[in-house]
This record gives structure tokens, sequence and C-alpha cells, in this order.
């Protein structure tokens, strides 16, 4: 991983700027043998020249063979070691759905549940209470108030849904409420230590009020909580690179991640391609890193759908001369992990990456961007978590090392 | 890092001669898109063949995207962990200027200063007063003696020159004499700890003597101390390796980086290829390992000097032959650091590595001895701390681990 006391000693306050392109689920897989992968039927004119100027390699976002979830595969890529820096289910599932959390909340994800009338579970998720039925429930536990602490709740989907606690002293060392059977009821909030005592006394007040709410719904009376984590307090990305950060994305849960990490998280109009490069372009001069999120490859590849994904791909790079005229100084192009429409979900094939920094890169022998091209690319394969530093390093945002 | 355990309890006494040939800042890059870089322009019949008999790889001297010094990246290449293995500046600068900085001694940084009459520093460089003018003043302090342990003093350059206290239970944890700033004295040198009190006089003792030395002088009439550091204790290479270990090269600094691991350094007539080649084949039947250094690539990159990078590497070239006379198990020709013509000053990027080890070597199929092809060469792209083991297999002299 990076080594973030090396890099806070190295870092300079002048250099060039970066922009960070996430495609998500960039890597791919031919879907039939001798085949190209997504990336390689895709139409990229512009990525193709830009891999020519510059360098290709490979990402492992967390170990070999280990496939990731997009909370640790985007940390990754941060820098951060996702075996070291762990954040809680709870504080994900918050995230992911637009709650902020902030450095001493407690967050958690919450299962809709039916009881019968002695309070026992007779569906642990109330029959897969459709969205639309569960959405405006959790619009009424968002009024429950708690003494000394706010609460924030939000719908997930279907029968989930994600709350946190803000308030002083708060901790998140407290065991599930779900006592994963039926016929059983719920288990109050259990606290690991003394310190998370009040805070589970607190999220029992809260499921208190929260089933008195929910009496006599017919299938989502009850609740359960599960996964309670606290604010991971992540050392902070622009403390760590000396970059003034934002965040240009579309969905909560990238937004939320680099917000974890201490991100600015720009807010603008639209949600294609296009659009997110003009939010690029609108905060050019406020910034030097942009994190750019695009979402679009990675749910094709889940669909399972590879020329779709293909066009999505194709899509960025029809958009891409609008963030080039930028002038950025670095600009490298990746997913956080593979989403092969072979597969259907997420896997552990390294990652495309692309290099592009006209003044400082050694160019490789590449001449279009594709999986296989960045398998055997100049950069070679590497950890996720060694890329900030060579970015840092093509914006001459480093001093050197010793005499 | 190299395991030095487990290469101390591998390694045997019989094996191959290897060569270590260290071209300073081999590494480098186009100096305009699409063009070769200064390996791959420079005409290398004899590095081509050796080349297409052996096999390429790409190191990684400290960690990915770190620039590094020439003092770490040394040691890097001997196998030391640069981050874990820390030489003070004082010592770096020492052993630049051709002084032993030996078991137990302290070495520090010195500048010429200028004092008015109260003794409060007016320019924390003495003017930059010229070497001609430096080097006297330098001879002179070479002379003050202090009780109990002997000093050494050197010029470098202009305002500076290095410290060496050499004597019984030194220690170097000290702080810098130089307060930063003009209008106030310079600071005495304060132990950090009861372990340093006694060298912390002593120093002061000797800067009481320069300033009663350097009184009248029109600029330089005193001193300040930086960057006191014992000698680093670093483990012995030739036990680690089991190699009876010998430096050819001309510079002071690496001269005395081969001396702090403890290898022979040799004295030599000459400073070109074919005369550092002449001296590997006087004492080539007293040891099993060369580390021979060329300093000419870097000079000339740090110029900018393109052409002048690429015909110092063909100069080597042609000299080549001689070495290859002798026979050697094992030839690594590599760099220190990359030092792009392009960039005219140490960059990250990876260091070309070529491997040649008629007997023992997975020939790879590269045909010629460039960056680029050394990028995506058999070996791969590791870290420089790798070498040496690698180094000792292809010379036969590692047994096997476990049965």
């Amino acid at each position: 991983m990076a080594d973030f006391n090396l890099i806070k000693s190295l870092k300079r306050d002048q250099g060039g700027k970066i922009v960070l392109l996430v495609m998500d689920g960039l890597g791919g897989a031919p879907i039939s043998p001798g085949g190209p992968t997504e990336l390689e039927a895709a139409a990229t004119p512009t990525l193709d020249r830009m891999a020519a100027e510059g360098a290709l390699g490979a990402l492992v976002p967390i170990r070999p063979g280990i496939t990731p979830g997009s909370g640790p595969a985007h940390l990754a890529l941060f820098g951060y070691d996702p075996l070291t820096y762990l954040v809680g289910r709870g504080v994900l599932e918050a995230v992911g759905v637009g709650l902020q959390v902030r450095k001493g909340d407690v967050a958690a994800r919450g299962n809709f549940c039916s009881v019968d009338n002695a309070g026992r579970i007779t569906d642990r998720r109330a029959g897969r209470i459709p969205t639309d039925q569960a959405a405006p429930l959790t619009e009424r536990l968002a009024t429950l108030e708690l003494p000394g602490v706010t609460t924030e709740v939000r719908h997930v989907k279907e029968h989930r849904f994600a709350v946190v606690l803000r308030g002083d002293g708060l901790a998140g060392d407290i065991d599930d409420t779900d006592p994963q059977q039926t016929g059983v009821p719920p288990l109050p909030a259990q606290p690991r230590s003394e310190g998370s005592r009040r805070t589970a006394d607190l999220f029992n007040q809260w499921i208190a009020k929260a089933n008195a709410n929910l009496k006599g719904e017919p299938k989502a009376n009850s609740l359960t909580l599960r996964g309670f984590a606290s604010d991971p307090a992540l050392p902070a990305f622009p403390e760590i690179y000396g970059l003034r950060s934002a965040c240009i994305g579309v969905y909560p849960m990238y937004r939320g991640l680099a917000s974890l990490v201490g991100m600015d998280v720009k807010d603008f109009a639209g949600e294609s391609p296009e659009e997110e490069f003009a939010a690029v372009a609108r905060y050019w001069n406020d910034y030097d890193f942009f994190f750019v999120h695009l979402k679009k490859p990675d749910s094709r590849g889940e669909d399972g759908d590879f020329d779709g994904k293909a066009s999505a791909v194709a899509a960025v790079d029809a958009a891409l001369p609008r963030l080039l005229e930028l002038k950025p100084d670095v600009v490298a192009v990746t997913g956080d992990h593979s989403t092969p429409a072979l597969l259907k979900t997420h896997s552990w094939h390294p990652v495309p990456l692309l290099l592009w920094a006209p003044a400082t890169v050694r160019a490789d022998r590449s001449t279009a961007f594709g999986d296989r091209a960045c398998e055997t690319g100049g950069l070679g394969i590497f950890p996720s978590t060694d890329l900030l530093p060579l970015l840092m390093a093509h914006a001459l945002r480093l001093e050197k090392f010793g005499a």
C-alpha cells in the first residue's frame, strides 16, 4: 500500500493537475473464446490515442484472486489498503444512499421484518416488501427523535434502509439485533464494551419508538439492525497527498466514499459523461485532483450485457475531448474492479490502467487501450494502492527521497 | 527487501563470480514523443547481444512513484531497504567527499557563515564563498585537535564542508547548530540524550576552536553544523551474501556507500570505462563480487544532454568486451535510478536491468537493451532490493530452501 508517512514527507505544494477517471467495473473478458473484451470491442479512438502517447498497466485491487466490493476497491484506488482500513457495513450502506457519516457518527443497516402478536419474527425481510411501500415507512422513521443526538434514516431498496446516529461520545461496537432466525423476537442492541453502552441504549430507544410507529403495518411491523459501525476515521486524502481534491460522480455510494476520505463532493446537473466532464471544467481552477466516477460500464457488466458495456465505454471515449481541452497534466483512466459481462458480477481480474502524462511519462509501446494490452503494458501489473504515488510523481508533486 | 536471514542461511561458499555494473541514472525517457530513450538511441552492440543471450527486467528503487537520491538508490541495489536502513545526512555528505565513516564515528555537514561583532549570523552561507576561497579554510580546520578523539574535515563545495569525529563512546543524536535565520548567533550543539552529551561537548569545543581560527576572515568568520549522524551500522554485505566484495568506482559518494556496507574499495588509475574494467581485471582473482560504478550517464542526464547520455552509455558498451574477457558468470547491467534528460533530474521511472548469466539464465525474448524492452522483459518489474538474491541464484550461490 501507499506509505502515507513517506508520501506526506515528500509531497510538494505545487505541481500538475491530476484526473483519476474511474469507469466502474471497467475490466472485462472475452464473452466467447478468441474474441475481444468489452474494452477491446468498444470504439475508443481517443483512449487509443492516449494509450499510444502514454503507458498501460493493470491494477490488482485487493490481492491476487480476490474479488472486491465497490467500497474496498475504491479505497484501494485512493491508496488505502482495504485490509487495513475497514469501513463497516453500516457505514457503507449509509454512504451508499447519500447519508453523511462524519467523525464520531455510528451507522447501521436496517431491515424491515414481520413479527407476530408475541413479537416473534415470522419473516426476516417483511416479505421483501417493495420499494414503493417501504420508502414511505422509512420517511416515518426519519421523524423519530432521541434525546441529545440526531438521527438520519434513509431507504435503500425493498426491505432495506440505513440509519445514522450523530452526537458526542458514540461508539459502534454493538451486536446485531437480527437473530438470524424466525420464531424468536429481535434481539436488543447489545454493547460489546462499556464505551458503547450509551449508544446501544439510544438505538434501543429508537427501536422501541420505531416499533410503536410501525405497529399495525401488514408486513413491515418491526425491524432489525445489523452492521453497527463507527465512522472509520480514515486519514484525510487531501492531507496525505497535499491535493485539493474533488469528487465528480452521480451515485451516492461513490460520493459517500469520497466524502469519507475527505474529498469535496461536488453537485452538478445531469449524469452523462459529457455532463460529468462539464462539472470538472466548472471546478477546474479550484482543485488539484479530480476523482471522476462513471457508473454505466459496471451496470451493463452486471446485466451480462457485453455490447451495452462496450457502448458505455465508447460513450465515455466520445466525451473525453471535453476533458482533455482542460489540459490536465496527468490523466489515469481505470476501473475500481473488473465486471466481465461473461460473469455478470464483479471479478478478481486485474483492471486496465491507462496513464497519460504528456510531459513526464515514459511512453510504452502500446497502441490501443485494452485489457490484454494493459496486462503486458510498460507499467506492469501492480496493486491499486500504488497508483496515487505514481500519479503524484507524474504531476511532479513528490520531492526526491534522500540525497 | 532482501531477507538477510534467509540469504545468510542459504548462501554457499562456492559459486560463480558476479559483476554488478551500475550506470548511474541509466533509466531515461523519450525526449520527443514517439522517439527512443537515451539507452535505446545509444549504439550498444555488445549490450544488445547480451540482452539477446540473457533476460531483461526493470527495477523499482524505493517504492512506485518515489524518486530516489543516490544514497538510498544504491542501498536498495545492495539489498538494503532504504526506508529501513537510513543513512544520516552528515554521513552521506562525509562519504560523498571521500571521508571514511566507520563504526562509532559521528559525522556532520558544515556551513561557513558570516557573523557580526556580536556573533550574530548576517549570512548563513558566507555569501556562498567560492570553492577556491573556502577550501583553504577547510584545510585550516582540519588541523584542529580535540582531546581523546580524532577529527577529519573535508571541503565539499562553496560554503559547505563535512566533519567526522572518531573515538570511543560517541553518539550522533545532536541538534543542528544552524538556527535557520539571521540576526541570532549559531546555536550550541545540543545533545538529544544523555548518551550524546560528551559528543556534543566535543563538537562545541571544536566549534570554539574553529571560530577562533576563522576570526578576522572577511566572509567565512564562523560556521554551523547540521545533520549530525552516527555511522548507520549497516549489516555487512560480504557477510550477508558470503561474497568477497570489491567496489570499483571513481566518485567518492559511491565509494563511500560501498565502504559503509563493508565492501573493499579499490584504488586504481584513470576513470574511463576501460580503466575501470582494467581495475576489475587486476583484482579479478581476489573477489567474488564486483560493484562497478560508472557516473557519466547520470551527469549527462542531469545536464539535459540526451545525446551526451546516449554517448556515455555507448562508451561503456564499447569497453564491455574487456570485462567479458574475464568470463564472469553473472553480469547485471543496470542503474541506481533513472535520470531522463527530458527531466534533467533523477526520476521515479523504473530502471532498466539486463541479466546475463550464460550457464543459468532463462533467456527471454528480448533482442536489444532498452527501457521499454526492459519494462516488458522476462524478469518483470520488481524492487531493486530483490536483485542481489537473483544474482546469487544465477551464480549458483544459494542452497535450496527446504526439502
